[in-house]
């Protein structure tokens, strides 16, 4: 069946990075764009990315699309350590959708605009008939200036980087997930869903360009980015499994249903790849914030023949993170 | 049923307008945009556009989903004098949609992009389940560099300025309802879609400043973009029908539906509003171009104490050409 769409096409896992290299890398000269936001070549220094949202449900514990499809693309701005300065907002609203629903949805998204002072500045409405869509999805689009001569960037991870997470992982996957099928959880898990502008700002003040890469684990989570930066760099990544923090609630419910918390999404986390004299400082500057608060430093990188990331265990024993391979959850962004 | 999002909401018209300025307008300050591209505020000479592309069917005589998608976008820019440079792709696929559709709208995307040198900087593609989507849904977000010190706008238009379309209207709508209904025409008809940077350069450079006000007359046509004009404008507009150039086959096909050619949607023509001293040089320009042929002057701007469209027709009658109403056809870009 490799002549037809699959949902693992849009997991952000192995399929999906074959979709695009086989076939979407077409729009761009052959070579997909790495990046969370791309640089503009030449001209002014604009950074500019582009998202759709698609998630069920559309609201969760901690956001609904409208946050979501906001702080998405701002945290592609910032993961460029461009300043979001302006979005855009295409909607496709299935006919039927409550208005109650679109009311919420934009106000959110508005309301994340604000926090970031970000400028929606152009959109679109498209309505589709019943069942040919489902409720709303949102595209944004985000246009940011670059400050930095060398903005980070997926391919600059060098050996020695100390790679750092700014907290706990697999909350926004979790919280879709249990908000999806309805789990009976305890204790209620949120999206870490926010907007990452003021960290990475105070990030990028405390340690400037020691910070060589960021990135936010959304669609398969720290496994996939973290294979993304190691291909994009050429270098391996070690990952010390303990020091990831996870929630014991991420952990029970991703036990439960057999399924790995560094593979699951999140929507208000950072990871940063540092030079090993900036790391205590970038850490620091981390938790001084209140969205880093449980930042920890979880890695290194390394020289390696092939790109690949090794986690060590508590043991002392070793295995290699692969990317994710098929579907993991659909429709969690 | 006020609560709820029927097709009538993204058709165009009035109910649509609606929808913007009562729901959607939270977005922007109060106001949603009325151009076809935002001007970005202070810095640099910015033109940005968005928008979602959820045609059925995916292919139609003249085009495709992926061509549209470029050209619609590429089109907006030019309609602020802007230079198109970048654009942004946003892909939802549905499960189950055949490799060689997203294949073909890829590689007519990228070519449409290549005939205007616009290059793809940055693109998502997220994959919904069978039944949540349709097929292929596309986001365009472009990104264009403004030359002149007063672009053209909606708001420009002053009395005494003559109105020029750019040749036969009606084409697009026919074209997909045809292909969608599998309507047994005579002789086919061929959408329009195609960039139109190289006209609206033929047309800049011939008058410059002459050109008050510059559309592209998509959904709800003729006939919501003038009454748009006229709004945003506070003029009216005096429309003679017989001016109108319509392909007597789209006459004929809109005569037996009971549609009106001046409220079918284009994808390959623009409205100008220009100054009476540049009107002939304005016709001449665009008549020299091959994507302007048969263009012509179709009516003035007129001082008016409500803004509206009055239509003279052939008997020397007169009537209000209103902004359509409600859903005209579905799904049409």
């Amino acid at each position: 069946m490799k002549d037809i769409i699959t949902m693992a096409h849009g997991a952000g896992g192995e399929s999906m990075r074959r979709l695009l290299a086989d076939e979407i890398a077409v729009l761009y000269d052959g070579h997909a764009d790495l990046d969370d936001a791309a640089i503009v070549p030449g001209g002014p220094r604009l950074a500019v990315t582009t998202d759709s949202f698609v998630i069920s449900p559309l609201t969760f514990p901690g956001g609904d699309v409208g946050k979501l499809a906001a702080a998405g693309t701002i945290n592609d701005l910032c993961m460029r350590g461009a300043t979001p300065l302006y979005m855009t907002v295409g909607l496709i609203l299935e006919e039927g959708l409550p208005m109650a629903t679109l009311r919420l949805a934009l106000s959110s998204l508005r309301a994340t605009c604000d926090e970031a002072a970000v400028a929606v500045i152009a959109g679109d409405t498209k309505v589709v008939q019943r069942g040919k869509g489902d409720g709303l999805f949102v595209n944004t689009t985000g246009v940011g200036m670059v400050g930095a001569p060398q903005p980070p960037s997926s391919c600059s991870a060098v050996p020695g980087d100390r790679v750092l997470v700014s907290g706990y992982l697999g909350d926004h996957g979790v919280a879709v997930l249990a908000a999806r099928e309805d789990l009976p959880l305890r204790t209620e898990i949120a999206s870490d869903c926010a907007p990452l502008h003021g960290l990475v700002a105070a990030l990028i003040s405390a340690v400037g360009s020691d910070v060589h890469v960021l990135r936010d684990p959304t669609r398969g989570g720290l496994a996939s980015a973290l294979n993304e930066i190691a291909a994009d760099s050429a270098v391996g990544i070690m990952l010390e499994e303990e020091a990831v923090p996870v929630r014991p609630q991420v952990r029970g419910v991703c036990e439960i249903l057999g399924l790995d918390p560094l593979c699951m999404a999140n929507e208000g986390k950072l990871i940063a790849c540092v030079a090993p004299s900036g790391a205590a400082a970038a850490l620091e500057a981390l938790r001084s914030h209140p969205l880093g608060q449980d930042a920890a430093i979880v890695g290194e990188v390394i020289d390696s023949a092939t790109p690949r990331v090794q986690v060590t265990t508590g043991l002392g024993t070793g295995r290699v993170l692969s990317m994710p391979a098929g579907e993991l959850l659909p429709r969690i962004c």
